[in-house]
């Protein structure tokens, strides 16, 4: 059976988009079965207490401009951002969710994110995704219904759970064989993972994790 | 005159430390003159708000992985962490303060930065500041005693808060022509901007930072 790499993603981020548009090929290129999880993005902040780089100032421009590189790296088109952000991701997320078979989630995903951050108009409300997923040739009436379900409400809060529960901080993020690679700039490190190349020295680790601290900052 | 490429660091980051051992080639093929700024990297965390891999719990262990993947890839030796992470760094930041002369700044930051990454003791005490840089061929004792001065210890904190003047968040953050680049992933893409082929359309900057936001987190 074909190993699965575990896709978790939100539409907020640009980088998720530019990863999306990359990880297929890695994943096709190495044997692996792709799996897309959505994940509210939001929601793995809070639970590490940290910050989205829209929410830093200094950051916030300088995403878009290396996200921008990124994705002209990546031979994609000129990224866009949408008409707003950071915008509520909430029900694109949960469209997502509704649908379970992995090459419609797979067509809704990609179709989502060219609204989003392929020069769109981006998809933030209902009528938005209706409308893309109809376009993209799903039926949108069925999935926004199912959208709505407090069952799938449910299966999205329970899949940013689990998410946090293994250890997921950031979008995107691919989990192979119980490994976790966090962003864009992680895939290369995945494929060679996936190739079975990875140089890391598995009996560091226990050691990396009980390293002592000596500082630490004032008020942390 | 040739361009300068700031480097902005501190000895606590790995991804500084495989940064530092990439961005003279990306400066040399460039015609371009490297600049080394010592920086606190917990104030920039502190001026903006934000936390430290190394505060994130499930981001901690990760970064060692992410950045020894990457020291491997830049063909460095095997990344070691220090005998202690978080440390405190301030005593070796000023003493690479200190030393004026660029040439020698280099020498000593190489030392420093194998001491702590490259399997050495580390660099969190005087003493080893002290004997890193006797060791390096550098006047150590001369140097030490310019680090414990209060020019120095006005330099280091001036430099650091230019540094957030100008916006930088991060370690390694790198400044060429007033456009900044964060982190050891930009490195491809500094290159890229000092050969004079940046794909970011210039236009669209203006208008990404007036982007409406219309969402935000509770509590935020």
């Amino acid at each position: 059976m074909a190993r699965t790499v575990d896709f978790y993603f939100d539409f907020i981020s640009p980088y998720a988009y530019v990863g999306w548009n990359r990880i297929h090929t890695v994943a096709k290129k190495n044997d692996c079965r792709l799996h897309a999880i959505p994940v509210l993005f939001a929601a793995l902040l809070s639970a590490h207490g940290t910050k989205g780089p829209a929410e830093v100032p200094a950051k916030r421009v300088y995403v878009f401009k290396d996200a921008y590189r990124k994705a002209h790296q990546a031979g994609l088109p000129p990224l866009v951002p949408p008409p707003s952000h950071p915008f509520n991701p909430l029900f694109a997320l949960r469209a997502c969710t509704a649908v379970a078979d992995e090459a419609e989630r797979t067509t809704l995903v990609s179709a989502i994110y060219r609204a989003v951050w392929g020069g769109g108009g981006g998809a933030d409300t209902e009528d938005k995704v209706l409308r893309i997923a109809t376009d993209a040739g799903l039926d949108g009436a069925r999935i926004v219904e199912h959208a709505r379900t407090p069952e799938t409400k449910d299966a999205l809060r329970r899949s940013t759970d689990e998410a946090i529960a293994k250890g997921v901080f950031g979008v995107p993020t691919m989990i192979a064989d119980g490994e976790l690679f966090w962003g864009v700039d992680a895939l290369d490190a995945l494929d060679v993972f996936l190739r079975g190349e990875d140089p890391l020295p598995k009996d560091m680790l226990a050691k990396w994790a009980h390293l002592p601290a000596s500082a630490q900052r004032k008020g942390s």
